[in-house]
């Protein structure tokens, strides 16, 4: 029996375990999603705390359910280590590592590269790796494979598979979970696509296979793009708007009653979270290799960059018609999260409008249930108030769309108001609307 | 009785008459769907061809039928006239001409100009004036209101309503036709509002009525500019694609299977018609009014421009492996229409892309079964050529995706194919796909 023979049957007999390195907001319901299918599940992580979590079935990531994790962490199904020299005992490991940008909006590639050379150093021959970050099309082949190989002294396609099948968690999404999310899938090599294949559709009730990693790297970048393309142009047509006294929420309203070839974006202070604003800048970087510029993302990621200093102007202006400035006034900003009914607030704009308040002089106060402190990229640490401390506000400015949020409760308690996502329905002079 | 009163029984006894300006893809089919529903339409045509043949029922637009013509000019519902001193018979008069671009990218706004001045000079008190044509925001208040007011003495309000409710017509839609197409609708005042939605709703079986007309004019705007911008995006990536040796169309078939938060476009060799390449180029016209610069329109649009010229760089790179030039030789193009399925050539990629090679010293052919002649914006004039002259052909463009196109036809009778449409799946050496 070849290397490969033995996998396949050993994944059909129920008998692989499956490494998920990197335990955070895909890596975790992954892991859930395997598990709970009675696949044999080790997670690999580098915090402790998180380990420990797991370890006492103490659940920390908002698309996780208590019980599920409970039950698999109970059942055995799924344990956590940060030992990574266990990567030994796995016969596939799947990626779920960061991602991000660093500060000049370059790809940050040292968590991928970290996880190559650990598996790199400890996997056994016959393991499929797949990689399920976001990140530039021909990583996988260009930038994954040439240090597996080193790390390894073993060789692709013979002694290892590679792939790369890109998360599609959308944070906070009650229908589409990770299971029932259809799941894009390219391998490097033939072999590598059908054990991919078994293994992931134990867990995954759709797969969409396409011919190469590069082509399943470009689909991720391609919906992403998409998104921040068409937020940074709503959000143009909104200042535009502005300056034209025209309601841009009235406009989309009515513009989605064309049945056919629009899709509605809503304007807002910003674009947050880890995916839209930082995965177009990935394609970006590449194109450079190819003598490409590709003016879309720089046009859509500049708006997105200039929308929290829009929004400070439209505070200035606001304040400035109770003849106001910013500097000594009291900000009270309504939520800090990057989308409504979440609990995260990465790259989220609120935190930047709050810095630049901050720096005007402004004294900046927040409000988010989710939320109780944040920690802003300037430093500046603040906690969440009481929601009644609106009334004290020069400025009430609403930057996140909670649904517990009460419009009546806000227009009553509040002097003035910014409203940056539509809460406010009301026609009330002492509102001022993005 | 007021004279507002005096309309609204007038309507509500079906005793008006509704003029409708402007008999071509857009005032025909609205003609044909208020008359069809019992209402008196008058149709006012400059052009004295278009008026002979409704007067004798013969169809000259594929959205309408020759059944649905014949039916209402027989009864009598429908007529058209060269005359337009005959704007004063008529309650309501709905504009429909076009609105261009000028060689300089600029609003073309003569149309509008010429169609105010008729309206203004024959309109009795009491007329309801409702613009349909695509326009920048403020178009209806602050460019036609003055020059009605100016042409007739009259005062709006007092003695006739404006609105604006914008055509939504795709044509060869078979599904969305004009009376189920939900139709956005914003007048200048509120009696304006009611005798509008009172005519209107007898043709168009969903409304959405919105504040005002500058509301409406951006209401189309948005939804074209969407358009523009997100063909653009994909253009774009699609020559990303073509240089890094990924199947764009493979990947937006992948990309589809998202479930939530993805809408798909298809690239092309441009943008044609007379909306999308076009309307946008109107908000940026206006946004400088406010000293604002639309980065992402300015972007999409030189992504089109520019696509004709890069389509040519791939002709030339197909022909080139085979050791041609493009000056002397022959280069066959598969269909013309801007879309396909259908009889129209405006705006069309493919011609601009035909001037281009022909500058070069290219032998220009084509076949379109829609359509059997054409004249490129440089005054060169083609007949369609018989589907078989590809054979002779050094090399062939697929320029429109007609669904009449049969794949293995052009894969058998062509030497050389340039597939811009993704009409070739079969996998073939003689084969370069955008």
């Amino acid at each position: 029996m070849t290397i490969y023979e033995e996998k396949l049957k050993k994944i059909k007999n129920n008998e692989e375990w499956v490494g998920i390195l990197g335990l955070g907001y895909v890596g975790l319901p992954l892991a859930v999603t395997f598990a709970l299918q009675g696949v044999n599940v080790l997670g690999f992580e580098k915090s402790q705390e998180k380990v420990r979590k797991i370890e006492k079935a103490e659940n920390y990531i908002g698309d996780v359910t208590d019980q599920d994790l409970k039950e698999i962490v109970n059942s055995g199904k799924f344990s956590a280590t940060t030992d990574f020299s266990r990567i030994a005992d796995c016969d596939a490991i799947l990626i779920c590592v960061p991602t991000p940008l660093d500060r000049f909006k370059n790809p940050e590639m040292k968590y991928i590269e970290a996880a190559c050379k650990e598996i790199g150093k400890y996997m056994k021959k016959g393991t499929f790796i797949c990689l399920e970050s976001t990140t530039y099309p021909t990583t996988t082949e260009s930038y994954m494979l040439p240090i597996i190989e080193k790390e390894s002294g073993m060789k692709h396609k013979d002694d290892f598979w590679l792939a790369f099948s890109p998360e599609r968690v959308d944070p906070g999404n009650e229908k589409y979970k990770t299971e029932n999310t259809p799941k894009v899938f390219g391998a490097l090599s033939e072999e590598g696509k059908q054990i991919g294949v078994e293994i992931y559709q134990k867990a995954i009730k759709s797969l969409c296979t396409v011919s190469s990693p590069r082509v399943a790297e470009m689909v991720k970048i391609l919906e992403n793009t998409y998104r921040l393309v068409n937020i940074s142009l709503i959000n143009e047509l909104a200042l535009l708007c502005g300056k034209m006294e025209i309601d841009i929420w009235e406009v989309i309203e009515a513009a989605k009653t064309k049945p056919y070839g629009f899709q509605p974006f809503y304007p807002g202070p910003g674009i947050g979270g880890h995916c839209i604003p930082l995965d177009p800048f990935y394609l970006e970087h590449i194109a450079k290799k190819y003598d490409f510029n590709i003016s879309m993302i720089h046009a859509a990621g500049y708006i997105d960059l200039l929308m929290p200093h829009r929004m400070t102007i439209k505070i200035t202006s606001a304040l400035n018609r109770q003849k106001k400035p910013i500097n000594g006034s009291t900000i009270f900003f309504l939520g800090v999260a990057y989308k409504p009914n979440i609990n995260d607030e990465r790259e989220s704009p609120a935190l930047k409008i709050m810095d630049i308040v901050a720096n005007k002089g402004g004294i900046v106060q927040y409000h988010d249930p989710f939320i109780p402190h944040v920690v802003t990229e300037e430093g500046n640490k603040y906690l969440s108030s009481s929601i009644n401390d609106m009334e004290k506000a020069d400025c009430v400015v609403i930057t996140t769309n909670h649904s517990c949020f009460d419009e009546q409760e806000i227009l009553k308690k509040s002097r003035l108001i910014v409203d940056l996502r539509n809460v406010i329905k009301t026609k009330n002079d002492k509102v001022y609307k993005l």
